[in-house]
């Protein structure tokens, strides 16, 4: 197992005692400057250190570039100083909250007396600008005490906070204090004096000079330390890179992602909406979104049958007790509906499907002859997500999942999970996803969240891993990532703009089977258990909707576009026409509409190609004379006088093959 | 409209003053004996009155015959008194509670020590026997006073009950008072003693001797009025009817129901089941009731798109808001599951998903050319049914309609329910079902329950009525029986055994437009408001699924069949060559499987006999060497050596023409 994007690992040096690491970094003939110039080092523990870092004795470092995951996060945290300091230098009566790099960038939050406006942005890049221009270097402090830090940070409230919480306080939740020391970075001007500082546990850029590339994107309210008793400070947004190129590929994604919101584009396209009063993650299927849904399902459920699944049905509410007898209750209590009670009982929506596939399992005796025995179903579960991380379709509270079960002795385990992960990629392949790697959940030890032995445990991680690596796949590792009952291989699947989505899980149960009393009768009599594989192929047929319309842009390919063909008449006088072309395609089963709207042919043209459909069928005089029609594409290529029966196959042709025609980026 | 089945209208005759009904009768030459006997008479104010009944004045009265529905409800009522009478005389410290008639027959509660046996029922019967030969009259006697019937009536605490009650009483509750007189009816032996009696509003048949055939079926327990906070009863259930014929033929048809009956075939042949672990009423369909429910679904799909309708899908929960505006809540509450309340808010699972399809209507603005407007779903919504009323799959907690509303302008209403109607009537022939009457429920204009203007109900019923007379199909009223916001039109169909169930409705709604503000721009560029036409065609899949199970007996057309074929080799050696065509057969998409058990080929008939299969494929040497398989149908008849493609053809086309084969009671 590797991790997902390989860094080759940089040599390590010796930093001889009473030497700077940048003394070493320097011998070594390493790059400092550009994106690959050595900002900071590891030490022999991990830590990450200065490069104004004087070992004690001898030490062992590996150099830290700019480029690495280590090295932009260094980088950020230092646009986060200097934003930190161009906001007191404007707003002199900002306090500070924290100021943490994250994911592509970092943010740092203010107490001011009123939210930063647009253009206060503006101001602040370009205070910003003149900070990093100037060469301000980063200097590490050590205070002695806590009274004396104290004593320099009487002047910023949230920060004395900090320094009476040290200690306490988890590292990932305030970056500022951490690592057993408490330490504070000045920022000096070229003739080294302190211009700016901040309690800070480091490391930092040698000098904000190191900062190549960075632009503030946004600002938002954000209670202090993430509660609502806090008071509320302003959080400002900025992205930081390695070079003005990266800013740029950067800033171009986000446009691009942007592009492709699944949330804009499906009102856009009158795909979904989510009205507010049904409530917050319920997505509601408009017309046309329902044909593509419809596509989907069809299409997933005739794969299943063909690979031996068997449709089942069961309710979405049930008594509590299947879920106490699977295990998901009483722990799992915080991210379910809460119950309904009736008749002395609690009624559950449910949030898994699994149970109730246990019970068609134990409905009446099973024999070795059943097995594999593959149920599935479309179940739709309905899970609390906190308000905060519910997102378009990607993230609901209502969805459907194209749920299977397999029950299958444990010498065919091994099999019947290499048949998953096969299903699995073809019909990821069919929806145009080629470019993926496998993940490997396994459980964390050190917690009792995991149920089962460890040597159950080790045969079950072995035969997922065995598998993962016979298909030739990247396999990445996710230690404590498993579910309570087994571990998971999934599929992370990246998109058209190359961002990763975990999509088909296919998960190894000992526990359940055990748990339900599930039992078959073996070849020799005896009375055995089998064992369980969950599997999700779309995994959700709503984030799966989502990321599908991310993915194609909205231009879906034919077979799934809500609408195939539309015909467009060259006069209004060639509408009828068009129409009887219309019948012969809907007779195939197609979806077409002739536009007989009183618009102009450039305006319905334009319209099909916002409706972004895959074939504009346009006809004049020549093709009604010739019995021919006039295909124009997505990509505004055309195929002229193609004679009707002809353009029929065509389209079915395209249809039945799945594949995209045009840009898929219309 | 007419009556579902039509009795043809007796004469009136006139009853002169001081003489009896039965006179007139008798003078008119009218039946006196037999199924067609007069029994009671209605009076020209439509009460029911003995034969011996005489008027002070010149009457017009219709005789009522035996076999009318009137005078079986009489018939089952008097035989209910000769339960009792038997009760008392075998068991003397029984205490009378109430004895009405009930379709098909009749039932008596009584206050005994201990439950009745089994073989306490032949003796009653035996008993009963004795008086209807017997030939006691009954005789009505009016109470002068309350005082004189609770003194008479001191030793039956429970009657004394009813007549302190009285006046406060439903009629169609407790039929022993009611009607403004207080009144007994005597049994009087052929002397003229009176040899029992009981309080009753009557009337009754002449004498004992006119039960031509009853029985008695079963008993249970029962609450005094119903109530668990009341004394328990015992309850005898009897049936009685005007000739030994008919009384064997309802014999029949219970027994014929019984065989036929969806919950016992469906744990035969593993269809579905109802884990108490999940809840009551909450169906799991397992993997050959999920073919059947998928085909349905498919099929159902299918006709809706080419109907013009078009798929969406909704949330299975929704924040009670909707239901407010649609009006459900707060009055129906008590047929919906208690809510959830989550984020300040009560979330209710769906019962209905009009609200819904409101919505989608909604989320943009609508121009009459996007009219009719047809929205569809599988909609899965769930309702509390009282534990009592649950009944397998025809009475459940959790069913999926296959819901639509078709938004239209007004002047198109009537031409949108003419096609539902033509929908819905070729879908149910479709599934063998083509003996139906119509069903039109309208308001009670005296209960408030119904909403809108007396116009729209007028001009709403009109529509509906006048699409159902167009159709030619039988017309039955149902005044009351409407929806809140509209009247309905609902088809009831005959089942293979002559049973009556209330399948697909349509019903007019001008109320819900309103509520949601829902309109559309008109031609002239005017909002307008859409109506709205609700409309299930299954009703719910669940029911619908579970009538077919009766009306099939199980034994479904091959195109709804889990398994459509079954090869069964002569010899094991056969498997092989059968395997092969199983295989030709499942590239057809056909289900296909061979028996490869290691049973005997007789048992393997039967074991496919039992499940019902449609075809069994059997092939030995002739079959091996000529490339042929013989047919063995459900009905016994064989087609030998048919060749391969030839069999699949066949096979192949007896799906797709949806009928059925061989007898449908396998």
């Amino acid at each position: 197992m590797s991790a997902p994007r390989s860094h080759a690992a940089a040599d390590v040096l010796v930093v001889p005692a009473g030497t700077t690491a940048a003394d070493a970094v320097a011998a070594a003939g390493l790059p400092q400057s550009g994106p690959k110039a050595i900002v900071v080092v590891k030490d022999s523990s991990g830590r990450l250190r200065d490069l104004t870092w004087v070992p004690a004795q001898d030490s062992e470092i590996t150099p830290v570039s700019m480029d690495s995951p280590d090295g932009l996060s260094v980088l950020r945290h230092s646009a986060a100083h200097v934003l930190a300091q161009a906001v007191q230098d404007i707003f002199p009566e900002a306090k500070l909250g924290i100021g943490p790099p994250i994911e592509n960038g970092f943010y740092y939050d203010f107490d001011v007396t009123k939210p930063f406006q647009p253009d206060d942005l503006g101001k602040l890049e370009k205070r910003m600008q003149e900070i990093v221009k100037a060469g301000q270097t980063f200097r590490r402090r050590e205070y002695s005490s806590l009274d004396e830090a104290k004593a320099e940070l009487a002047h910023e409230p949230y920060k004395l906070e900090l320094v009476d919480i040290k200690g306490d306080v988890d590292d990932s939740e305030v970056m500022e204090v951490g690592g057993g020391e408490l330490t504070h970075y000045d920022n000096l001007d070229k003739d080294g004096n302190r211009v700016w500082g901040d309690l800070c546990r480091g490391p930092h850029l040698p000098s904000t000079r190191f900062i190549p590339a960075f632009k503030l994107m946004r600002s938002a309210a954000a209670y202090w330390r993430g509660s609502e008793k806090n008071p509320q400070l302003q959080r400002i947004y900025g992205t930081a890179w390695q070079s003005r190129d990266e800013l740029k590929a950067y800033l171009n994604r986000l446009a691009e992602a942007e592009r492709r919101d699944h949330r804009k584009l499906g009102a856009e396209l009158d795909l979904f909406s989510f009205p507010e009063e049904i409530g917050s993650g319920l997505a509601v299927f408009h017309p046309k979104g329902g044909v593509i849904k419809r596509e989907m399902e069809d299409y997933v459920r005739a794969r299943h049958i063909e690979e031996g699944f068997q449709y089942v049905g069961t309710p979405h509410i049930t008594k509590e007790g299947v879920f106490h007898t699977s295990g998901h209750l009483p722990y799992y209590a915080d991210t379910m509906f809460p119950p309904m009670h009736m008749e002395g009982a609690d009624y559950y929506l449910k949030a898994m499907n699994c149970p109730m596939h246990n019970l068609i399992f134990r409905s009446r005796g099973r024999s070795y002859r059943e097995l594999p025995m593959r149920l599935f179903e479309f179940g739709s579960v309905y899970r609390y997500e906190k308000s905060g991380v519910v997102h378009g379709l990607t993230r609901v509270r209502g969805l459907t999942q194209d749920d299977s079960h397999s029950y299958v002795t444990a010498e065919d385990a091994p099999g019947e999970i290499k048949h998953l992960l096969n299903f699995v990629l073809s019909l990821l392949r069919d929806f145009g996803l080629d470019d993926y790697y496998l993940e490997l959940s396994t459980r964390d030890p050190k917690s009792d969240k995991f149920i089962g032995s460890d040597e159950q445990w080790e045969v079950a991680t072995k035969v997922l891993e065995d598998v993962a690596t016979e298909s030739g796949l990247e396999l990445v590792a996710d230690p404590g990532g498993a579910a309570f009952y087994g571990p998971k291989i999934s599929v992370q699947v990246k998109d058209a703009i190359g961002r990763t989505w975990q999509m088909s899980t296919i998960q190894y149960d000992f526990n359940q089977p055990a748990r339900f009393g599930l039992e078959y009768q073996a070849a020799d009599g005896t009375r055995q258990e089998p064992v369980m594989i969950h599997s999700a192929k779309f995994g959700s047929i709503e984030r799966f909707f989502g990321v599908l319309v991310e993915h194609y842009a909205g231009a879906f390919p034919a077979w799934l576009a809500p609408i195939q063909v539309v015909g467009i008449p060259i006069r209004d006088d060639h509408a009828d026409y068009l129409q009887e072309f219309v019948t012969l395609l809907r007779k195939e089963g197609l979806r077409a509409e002739v536009d007989f709207s009183t618009d102009r042919m450039q305006k319905k043209i334009r319209t099909a190609q916002q409706q972004k459909i895959p074939f504009m069928a346009i006809a004049g005089d020549d093709d009604v004379n010739g019995g021919t029609v006039s295909f124009r594409y997505r990509d505004g290529s055309q195929r002229n006088n193609m004679p009707l029966a002809e353009a029929v196959a065509h389209v079915a042709e395209i249809v039945r093959s799945r594949t995209n025609i045009g840009p898929s980026a219309a």
